[in-house]
């Protein structure tokens, strides 16, 4: 049921304009050709917004922690478009720089997705955090005994920014204030490979943008796409491969990916 | 032909100064070394005059859109100095500022080679575009009906400023004001990798650097040994190899790539 | 004897801090995470100091010439919290611009090592430099015939600055003013990847981190590590790959490698 948004990405490729940190910038555009759409990334305010209208999605990620009033401008400015923004809130929870910016974006700016790893996500439910770095500390992960708090507080979230709300990890969770969709996909080693969720969040936002009447399936499908990559990239790594080589395969696995093997390898169920 | 221009880039390994975008510079940087030159990346204004003054080239690539007065002034040093300077106009046609940043950096910064796409190549010969973030928009390739347009206005480019002046695609052309090179490698896929293009503006100005007196020709076998190794390369992926594997896989050919066989396996005319 | 280094980053997992340049960022957080530890990039002050209290240690790295007065606060307040703060001075002695950036992070922030290539150590030694952009220049390297001058000028500059001084290239060489580890590990090509320098220095921090009481040992062993991973990254090389897949397999190769194979691989001895 999910593989139709990633055939209709490939049909459609949509141009996506992309703020985004730069030390994981190279892969995310790979990503992005890999699922057949184009990235452009621009944040130099004047040319930013000229990319902005020329595209159909935009991807604001906090990483580098650019020039705050540049993603602003520019993600209201795409949402004024009615361009699908999506929003990966960085490092949330790990300082106050980080958890105010995401706050900020997520007041100011129309958003279509919000996505981030456990210590993200729970910084911004709990107004609070102890996420480590970028990464997910030890024990916030989504567990199948705390998946129903996790679902209520993700609905809480995505009716009050009126966006879908995702969690990702071993679990991956994404819901819109109605439905809920577990995702069941991917390989723990995805951690040990930097800008696996900076690559998913800018899949998702190729992926609304293509689908922009149907974010949460859209991004669902974006999510169990990202988890199979894990899975398909890991299966083709010979015993000497680490996680360089398991950074391409992942984009690989992406590039070959079609929505009939999504549709039969996923393990997703919609709630 | 074209093949001594390689290796002599090996024999004489000049020192590439590069001011360019950070989504492939990593790339750039890989491919530089690949054809035995070295890469700097330096555009703090004190240090990048510093830099380019014991570089041999300088590459100006404008696809992240830096400090546009750097940029400029280290263009002129490295002019004053006798350097080739190459530009990319990335994403010219893409909106004024890009458009516009072109044309001052044509007019203030005299240049040994210009390199574009058709998108963006067009648009700084017509002084409109319509240009697709940075990736070239469908129907405005070089076609074989076309051609003679393309070199008329290549032709035109060049003999304005003084240049050789190139576009790169399916069919790639580079003109001097007298004579014309047209090539024939390369495949459709090399799109689908993040910054081709910005790997073979950095490979044309490494060897320039090595032959600054005959510009067209290490120009020409720059393309040709781009248009090689997106052959080569992909003549070495496994069927569940994508692009992402492929983007090592063109730079590892450069790295392997010699003149004999870059004049045995090269399809370029010279009108 | 070195191999307990490795091991015990592994299992401590320390958060690292990188301000390091754009070129090499990517592999440098994918180098860290290959040996168990997890980078954070943080460069903009309030957040970068954040950060820094957050992690375990603090990485400098001049590549990109990125905010002075940042990188000098925070390296102060890192060295004020007891944090390990590894310097790789990239291209000092390549202009006057980075020679004193370097000194003046040398004076100012207290430093637990300081690992830079033949050219740039020559130059802070010296107070003078013909470092060539940021490769070392040809006749710098350390040779068999000037070890003893290298011994004694390195362990001058560990006595002035407290600090392990590391030099490395065909023969590696790091003092502390006392002992000194000469390393043979490694292979000539390593030079053709873009990096690898900026690389060990991010595996120097990690595993200083891990055991921030023994920083000669520990940097010892990261700077043994780099070079098995060069000569077991070439080892899996096939004859038609080059230098971008040789990037991924030393990433590979640190992600695989053990203490026990660190002990009886490494070909180093201390004085």
């Amino acid at each position: 049921m999910l593989g139709k948004y990633l055939d209709r990405t490939r049909e459609r490729a949509p141009l996506v304009h992309c703020i985004t940190n730069y030390v994981t910038m190279n892969d995310v555009a790979n990503m992005i050709l890999a699922v057949g759409a184009s990235p452009v990334m621009a944040e130099v305010l004047e040319d930013a917004l000229e990319m902005t209208e020329l595209a159909s999605g935009l991807y604001l990620n906090m990483g580098s922690v650019q020039d705050r009033e540049v993603m602003l401008a520019v993600g209201k400015r795409a949402a004024s478009l009615g361009h699908p923004v999506v929003l990966d809130p960085v490092g949330a929870g790990a300082g106050n720089t980080r958890s105010q910016l995401a706050r900020r974006m997520m007041d100011q700016v129309p958003l279509a997705c919000l996505r981030g790893n456990a210590s993200e996500m729970r910084a911004l439910i709990l107004g609070e955090g102890k996420t480590q770095g970028v990464d997910v500390a030890p024990g916030d992960e989504v567990s199948e005994e705390e998946l129903d708090w996790w679902v209520t507080h993700l609905h809480g979230l995505a009716k009050a920014y009126r966006c879908v709300a995702a969690v990702t990890g071993p679990i991956d969770l994404l819901a819109d204030g109605s439905r809920c969709v577990i995702i069941r996909n991917g390989r723990e080693e995805m951690t040990r490979v930097t800008g696996t969720g900076c690559q998913l969040t800018g899949l998702i936002t190729a992926m609304i943008a293509a689908s922009p009447e149907e974010p949460l399936e859209a991004a669902a499908a974006a999510v169990c796409a990202m988890g199979l990559a894990g899975e398909i990239g890991f299966s083709h790594l010979a015993d000497y491969e680490g996680n360089a080589s398991y950074r391409n395969r992942m984009i690989d696995a992406i590039y070959h990916l079609d929505g009939k093997t999504l549709d039969k390898e996923g393990r997703y169920e919609i709630r």
